[in-house]
C-alpha cells in the first residue's frame, strides 16, 4: 500500500504500549518507514523486529520524520514528550505534522499547537476510543482537532488505525470531543450499575431484566457490552478504571474552567475514586458495580 | 384472528388514553369482545364506535370479562381502579385474570395480587415501555410479574400489544423491572445532557461531536434518538417529563425501602423536578438539557 501523499514516507511513533504497539504495527505493515521511541524499550521490540528503527529520544524520532504520532500516559507525559528538551517540537522539521493521540488536556493541545506553529510545525490532537481491541483491529474512533489541512494530510495514516475518523475543529477540539465522550460514558455507567443494583435487591433475575431493558429506551453500549460482564463477575479490563479516572479528572477540570456544571460526572468520579482506593484500579470500568454492592 | 385460549373471548380495558386507546384497539381488531371504561368517557368513543361496550365503572367491566387490562395514571388511580368499591377486584369473576399495565409501585402490585388471590382472581403487573408510538405500532416492551400460568394465558393478548414480552417473576417483578429500566434511563439522560453541555461550552459543533461519540462506548438510545432533538431545539414529547418524574419518585421510594443507594437517580430526579418547576413538565424528557443551559 502506497501513502496517498507521496512525500510522507517516514513516520514516527512514540509510545508503543498496549494501544500504540498495534497502531504503529498497522503503519509499518502499510509500507511506511517507521521510527519509534518508548520509555521501556522492550515494548517496542516487536516493531523493531519487523523493521522499525528505535530512537533514543522523542526528539530523535521527530528529527527523522514527516508525521510523528504519540500516545503516552498522562498529561505530564504528553508535555514532556512534546515540549520537553528532548521532545518532539524542539527537533521537528518545518512542515512536519505532529499528532498527539493520548487522551489529554484540551488546553495542553492548544499550547502544543501554538509552540509548534512558531517552528512551522503542524499539530493535531487526535485522541481515540475503542480500546486495545479497536487498536488491534484498526477500527478506532479518532476525534481530531487542529488545522484541517494537516488533518487531510494525515487522514491516510489515520485510516490505517481507525474506522470512525472525524475532524472536530481547531486545536483542542479532538480532546474536547473525547471529554464529551467520557462524560456521556460516566453517567451511563452509573445508570447501568444502579439499575442492576436495584434489580438485584428486588430479587429479579438480572439476565432476564437485561432482556427486557437492553433493547429499548434504556439501552446503551454499556448495558449491552458491560452489564453481562457484571453478571458473570468478570471485572477484567476492557478499559481500566485508573485510566477512566484520569480522563474524568481532566473532564472535571475542563468543565470547571468553562463553567459547565457536571453533577453526574462529579458523582461518577467520586464513586470510581472510591473503588480504585479499594484496590480496583486495574479492573475494567464495569467494576463501578462494586460501589453499589449490597451487604450479604 | 382467533384467541389462542378459546375460553377467553371477553376482554376488558380500563384507561383508554394516549397509551390505552391504541392498545385496546389492537385487541378489538383481533376479534375479541371488548368492554371499556375511562374516567373521561369521550376518550373511549373511538373504541365504542368500533364495537366496544362502554361500562360505567371498572367493576362493571370486570364483571363481564375473562381478562381485564388497566393502564391509568398514578398509583392512587391504580389503587382506586383495582381495589376501590367499584373497582376491578370486587367485581371480578373467579378464575379471571387482571392485568395492571400502568407504571406503578411494586408493593401495590403485590398487594393487588394478594387481595385478588382471596377471590381466586389472578393478577399480573405488566408495565410497558415504548411510548405512544410503540402502543400504536403494537411493539411495546412488556415486563410482566405474577403467576407464570396467568402470564402464559394472557400472552396471546400481550402479543397484540407488544414485541418484547418478558416474564420477570412473581407479583411486583414487572414493576421492579420497569423501575430498573427508568433508573438506567435517568443517569443516561444526565450523561447525554452533560456531554452536550460540555461540547457546546467548548465551542464544538454538536452534530459533528455526535457523529464521533454516538456509535462507540458512549452510545445509547438517548444519544441516538434524543440528542438530535436537543440540537434541533425540539422538546416535544416523546415521553413526558411529568410522567418520568412520577416514575423516578416510585423508583426512589422503592430503592430507599430496599436500602439501595441511587445517587445518580437522586440527582436526575432533582434536575427534572427543577425543569418541571420552571414550566417544562409537558416537554419530552430531552428537556433535561435545559437544566444545563448556559448563560448567553
Amino acid at each position: 500500500m502506497k501513502p496517498v501523499d507521496p512525500k510522507v514516507t517516514k513516520v514516527g511513533f512514540i509510545g508503543t504500549g498496549v494501544m500504540g504497539n498495534p497502531m504503529a504495527t498497522h503503519i509499518l505493515n502499510a509500507g511506511y518507514e517507521l521510527y519509534v521511541y518508548n520509555r521501556t524499550e522492550s515494548r517496542a521490540q516487536s516493531l523493531v523486529d519487523s523493521g522499525a528503527t528505535f530512537c533514543e529520544t522523542p526528539g530523535a524520532v521527530a528529527a527523522e520524520c514527516d508525521v510523528i504520532f504519540a500516545i503516552v500516559g498522562f498529561p505530564p507525559d504528553v508535555e514532556s514528550v512534546f515540549l520537553g528538551e528532548q521532545g518532539i517540537v524542539a527537533a521537528a522539521k518545518a512542515g512536519s505534522i505532529i499528532v498527539d493521540m493520548t487522551t489529554s488536556k484540551p488546553e495542553l493541545a492548544v499550547e502544543i499547537a501554538k509552540v509548534a506553529a512558531v517552528k512551522d510545525v503542524h499539530s493535531l490532537d487526535a485522541p481515540v476510543s475503542g480500546g486495545d481491541i479497536g487498536a488491534q483491529k484498526g477500527v478506532l474512533s479518532i476525534m481530531v482537532g487542529g488545522e484541517e489541512a494537516a488533518f487531510e494530510a494525515v487522514l491516510p495514516l489515520f485510516k490505517l488505525m481507525g474506522a470512525n475518523i472525524v475532524y472536530q475543529g481547531p486545536a483542542g477540539s479532538g480532546q474536547h470531543t473525547k471529554m464529551a465522550n467520557q462524560i456521556a460514558i460516566a453517567s451511563t455507567m452509573i445508570g447501568m450499575c444502579e439499575s442492576l443494583a436495584y434489580a438485584k435487591a428486588a430479587g429479579l433475575d438480572l439476565e432476564t431484566v437485561l432482556s427486557s431493558i437492553s433493547k429499548g429506551a434504556a439501552g446503551s453500549w454499556s448495558l449491552t457490552n458491560l452489564a453481562p460482564k457484571v453478571l458473570d463477575g468478570d471485572y477484567a479490563p476492557g478499559f481500566y478504571v485508573k485510566h477512566f479516572i484520569k480522563d474524568m479528572g481532566i473532564a472535571l477540570e475542563s468543565s470547571e474552567s468553562m463553567g459547565v456544571a457536571t453533577p453526574g460526572l462529579t458523582i461518577a468520579k467520586t464513586l470510581y475514586d472510591a473503588i480504585a482506593a479499594a484496590g480496583n484500579g486495574d479492573c475494567g470500568t464495569q467494576a463501578l458495580f462494586k460501589a453499589y454492592a449490597q451487604k450479604g
